[in-house]
C-alpha cells in the first residue's frame, strides 16, 4: 500500500503534480483544513495544506531567498524588516542573515502552523528562533498593517494563494495599510502566483499596487514545486530606482553581507527584473488605469 | 471512463506531472515507442513519447523561441542554419522568422516524426513547410556534423533527453562534429535539461563542450512542461564575446527582425546568461579540467 502511495496538488484543473510519498511524517485534519507533512524521494519533506503544495526542504531557498535578499539588498539599508504571514519561517532565516537587520517582525495569523514548523522545518528554521532579533506577533496581519504604530523598510507578504483566509492579503486595501507603515525609501514585496497559470492574480496586484505606490512591477524566479514556469514576485515602492539599483552596488552589498546563498546572486537579482513578454504583458495591463 | 483519464509523466522517479486527457487525439505503440498526442484543459494538444512530455501547443513557444532567437541575435548575421533533430518543426518555424536566415537545413533521422508534426502541429509548424529556405535531411545528425562539407553560422540542437537513441547527441565526439562545421564566429546550443533534477547531464556537457570551444556555458529558460524550475540551454562558440552582446546590439537587432515573440525579449535575452548559483556551480564543475 504505502508503496504506491502518492499525493496530488490539485491547484490546477487539468494537471496535477504527483507526489510519492515514502513515509507520512504527520497528518491533520482539522475542522479548517487537511494538512500533511510527508517525505519524497525528490524533495525531502513535502508539506501540503489541501492538496496545494506550501513548503518542501528539497526547494524552500530558491522562493525564500529571492523574497528576502531582493528587496533587502535593493534597499541597502534594512533595519526594520516586517514580514505578514510566513509561518514556515523560511523566509524570517534569510532576512536574519542581514546582519543590518535589527529586529524582524513576523505577523503570522495562525500560531499552530509557526508551532508545527518549527518542530517540523527546523532544517532551515532552527536558526530564526535562537535570535534575539525575531519579533513574532501572532495576529491579523491586515488589521496589524491598518493600526500599528510602527514602520519598516522592508515588508514581505508571504501569503498563500489568493482564496480563502489569504485573500485578504491581495486587497488594494490591505497594500494601502502597508504603504502606511513603510518607512520613506521602503519597499514591499509579495508572492504572486505562476503567471502562466494564474495571469489575473499578476494582473489584479500590479493594479492595486500602482495605485498606491509610485512603482509597481514584478520580478521573477522558479521554483520547482510551485508548477507551471516562473513565479512572479509584486515589487513596489515610492522610489523608482529601488528596482534598478546598479549591479555594482548589489556586488558590494552583498559582499558586504558575508553569507553564501545558492540561487540569489547580484546578476540573479538583477536579471529578475527582466520579464518573459508575456510576463511583461500582465504586468503593464495591470500599470494601465481602467 | 474518459472523463478520469490522465496521462503521468514518469521521467522522474518521486515526482510526475498528471495531465488530464480531454480526447486522445492519437495513439500508437510502435516497436521502439508508445506515442500519444492528447487534448488537456491547460496545455492544449500534449505529445507524449514513451510518457516523457515532448512538446505542447500552450508553452512550446517558450523553448523554441529561447533556443533559436538568443544565437540567431547574439550571433548577428546569421545565414546559414542547422538544427540537429527538431522534428516538431517549432524551432525550424522560430528561426525562420530571421529574413537574414538564407537557409534552414534541419537533420532529422525519424521522417515519420515529421510527418505526424505536420499533420497534428500545423497551429505552430505550417510556415515552415512553405518556405523555400526550409531544408529538410532525413538523416543521422551525428554523421552528418561528422560528414558534410557545409559550414554553418549557427547550429541547434533539438534532442530528447540522453536516453536511448538520442544519448549520441550529448557525446564529445558529436560537439566536436558539430565544431567542425561552424564558421567562424558560429554558435552552438543546445537542449540540456532541468538542472535542478538532471544536474549530471548539464556538467558532462559542459565538460565536452569546453573541450572543444573557447567558451561555454548555459543559459536558462523556465517551460512549465519541462518540470523542475529552470532548463539549462548549453551556449558554446570559439567567440567569447557572443554570450555578452550589449542589450542596445540586441535590442537594435530584434527590432531590425521585425517579428513579435511571447518570451524573448533582448533583456530577457541578456538575463538569461545570470544563472542562479546551483546552476552557476554545475557549470563551474563542467568547466574545471579533471
Amino acid at each position: 500500500m504505502k508503496n504506491g502511495l502518492h499525493f496530488n496538488e490539485t491547484l490546477y484543473p487539468g494537471v496535477q503534480v504527483s507526489y510519492e510519498c515514502r513515509d507520512i511524517l504527520y497528518q491533520e485534519r482539522t475542522e479548517h483544513q487537511e494538512l500533511v507533512l510527508f517525505e519524497n524521494p525528490v524533495f525531502g519533506k513535502v508539506l501540503m495544506l489541501d492538496n496545494i503544495t506550501q513548503v518542501t526542504t528539497g526547494d524552500e531557498f530558491i522562493y525564500h531567498e529571492m523574497m528576502a535578499h531582493v528587496p533587502i539588498l535593493a534597499h541597502g539599508n534594512a533595519e526594520e524588516v516586517l514580514i505578514i504571514g510566513g509561518g514556515d519561517c523560511g523566509m524570517a532565516e534569510e532576512a536574519l542573515k542581514h546582519q543590518g537587520v535589527k529586529r524582524l517582525t513576523q505577523v503570522e495569523i495562525d500560531a499552530s502552523v509557526v508551532e508545527f514548523s518549527r518542530e517540523h522545518f527546523s532544517e532551515f528554521n532552527a536558526p530564526v528562533f535562537e535570535d534575539g532579533r525575531f519579533d513574532l506577533a501572532i495576529a491579523d496581519g491586515a488589521r496589524f498593517v491598518r493600526e500599528t504604530d510602527r514602520r519598516f523598510d522592508v515588508v514581505m507578504i508571504d501569503s498563500t494563494d489568493p482564496e480563502g483566509p489569504g485573500a485578504v492579503l491581495f486587497t488594494e486595501e490591505f497594500y494601502r495599510g502597508v504603504h502606511r507603515c513603510l518607512k520613506p525609501g521602503g519597499v514591499l514585496v509579495t508572492q504572486n502566483g505562476v503567471p502562466f497559470l494564474q495571469r489575473a492574480e499578476l494582473v489584479s496586484s500590479i493594479r492595486h499596487l500602482s495605485k498606491i505606490y509610485k512603482d509597481a512591477t514584478a520580478y521573477i524566479a522558479a521554483i520547482p514545486t510551485y508548477f507551471g514556469g516562473h513565479m512572479a514576485l509584486g515589487f513596489a515602492s515610492d522610489d523608482p530606482n529601488l528596482r534598478k539599483v546598479p549591479l555594482e552596488t548589489l556586488k558590494q552589498r552583498f559582499e558586504k553581507a558575508g553569507f553564501e546563498t545558492r540561487y540569489y546572486t547580484p546578476e540573479v537579482h538583477q536579471a529578475a527584473f527582466a520579464l518573459p513578454k508575456f510576463i511583461l504583458d500582465a504586468v503593464e495591463e495591470g500599470l494601465t488605469t481602467d
